[in-house]
């Protein structure tokens, strides 16, 4: 049995959603138990026989800053719901709320893994070969180190190793360039880890790759700091959601372009669901003692069900024990980065 | 008259791409002349009444090292393109060649503006309101200070002023959140100086944005450090090329999604129209003592046009003037601020 918990109040629309979600999720996975954690008056009417409602009196809101999440309201849906998985009652969590609160809740109640200085958020991105490429981080840590850089990568293999049962995924540095002299001192330094680090069987390294190898599916996971990765996500969108609307334009401007879409819709439908963010929905918030999933705030019922798949199959595939043993693994060469540079956190 | 230096043999095409292009430009504009640089043997073929051929022996290729650009082909087409704004016979100089070695050929030869430290490339990407945002630096710098990213911000609101006849541009600070307390500590500096500089109204300082509002077209200017716009450079260009190849891949996926796209042509066709990465070719190296822009190395002769025309409307709309003008109006600014900091550069 794998049990879950829920943060059902977080995100745009709370209950209504998430609520639809699980219930959905539930006929899909038999095996599965979720304790469903709000407002007990809002969850009262959901009924099934693998649900427990655990109550939570407080709700993070999307902009409550991360000080009033943390410090202020100790009852909320999102903190009961981390607790449940450090408590043993849950394998994961999953929350729709605000992130900067959930990434602070998170590492407060479930302490990082040993070998690890920052969690890192994880989130799988479309690429043309029809699958998906992991990047990370995505906005978690906006300075980071050449070992930061290193164990992200570490993380990531595990993450990935777990979501699609493979067992060596191969990493790729952002940079600006393939060469091994292009970038930053800071980039330039991840590369000598993530090469010594490949050379030791600790990781399948590719190399250096460009903003555009993302999309190309060059490599399983493109490892960032939170600040280039933020941007990359958001550009992404707004490229995406540029063209989208470009489209619509252009097929709704005169009464012949309407009768093209019509006959196009299926094409357009096969192109949309091929990009819906919705199928790429649930980030990982990794290097922690226990797994907790980020849906994005906006998500709807389907999209909501994807994260709560992805924190199964997680949890389903021992994610936490993969990060922890490929840490291990790597803590000789981990420890001697962090002593050459003389520190581990900048 | 309008002078242009044209590096006629950079890119992945030389003469074929290049001439053509510079004979179309000479048809749409009766008061340029332009100095074409490059093999004698490969220019001579080329008549035209405004036109100088002006010989180079070397070329310099895509993948030739900076070094070997800067010290080895001392008579490459690039830098006697250059060395003809130097001496004044031409306004500006367009190439297609390697960017590196032209931003070191430029930067050697031209040298820096008084109150520059570090020049930059600028770029127009197109956006949601059929205009373009224009993003500095995209890979010239990978390490950045605030102050830097000041004078970027500066420069980027002259060239815009210059290219678009708008006197006050505004300038967001590429950054992930629109908080002011958010990003890395170069950013929040940055973010002071901006604001600094819009209240002593040097600048029109919109405040921060983030990496989808590029192309919601929510400013004129966005400004960052060289790594992360190079990123986000290619990461626009991954997830445009990404749809566009699904696009192709399901209207070919059988008869009727043929007939589909046939139909839908007009449509489609407006889309890469409004969409045509060669519109948009033509990026400025600003920050110099002369104006030098580049070409997509991969351009068409409709493309190299496009690039023609950009450093004709910089060098008719006094381009360097008003970056000088610019910068002499911020410089107590940028002096206070790097007093502040202690230096200038890192």
């Amino acid at each position: 049995m794998i049990n879950l918990a829920v943060d059902c109040m977080g995100g745009d629309h709370g209950p209504r959603v998430t609520l639809a979600a699980c219930r959905q999720f539930l006929n899909s996975h038999p095996d599965a138990h979720l304790l469903l954690v709000g407002k007990a008056e809002e969850l009262a009417g959901f009924k099934h026989e693998r649900v427990t409602v655990v109550p939570a009196t407080e709700v993070v809101s999307m902009d409550d800053p991360v000080e009033i999440a943390l410090r202020k309201k100790k009852d909320s849906s999102m903190r009961v719901a981390v607790q449940q998985v450090k408590n043993g009652a849950a394998q994961a969590a999953v929350s729709a709320g605000n992130t900067g609160a959930l990434m602070a809740i998170s590492r407060y109640l479930l302490k990082t893994l040993d070998g690890i200085d920052r969690p890192a958020i994880a989130f799988g991105l479309p690429n043309a070969k029809g699958s998906d490429t992991t990047m990370l981080d995505l906005g978690a840590n906006v300075d980071c180190t050449a070992e930061h850089l290193l164990q992200f990568a570490v993380m990531g293999s595990a993450l990935v190793s777990a979501l699609k049962n493979t067992e060596a995924p191969s990493v790729g540095l952002l940079n600006i360039g393939e060469e091994l002299i292009k970038g930053s001192e800071v980039i330039k330094r991840a590369g000598e880890l993530l090469r010594a680090a490949g050379d030791a069987g600790n990781l399948n390294f590719y190399g250096n790759v460009e903003g555009n190898d993302t999309f190309k599916g060059v490599v399983d996971i493109v490892v960032c700091d939170g600040f280039v990765g933020n941007v990359a996500l958001k550009t992404t969108e707004g490229v995406a959601s540029m063209i989208s609307g470009i489209l619509k334009e252009e097929f709704k401007r005169n009464i012949f372009t309407k009768i093209a879409a019509i006959i196009a819709y299926p094409v357009l439908s096969a192109l949309m669901k091929r990009v819906d963010h919705r199928r790429y929905n649930g980030a990982a918030l990794l290097g922690l003692r226990g797994l907790v999933f980020k849906s994005h705030g906006s998500a709807d019922a389907m999209a909501f069900e994807h994260a709560l798949n992805r924190a199964y199959d997680a949890a389903r595939n021992n994610l936490l024990d993969r990060v922890r043993s490929r840490i291990a693994a790597a803590a000789p060469l981990l420890l001697a980065a962090q002593t050459e540079s003389g520190t581990s956190a900048p």
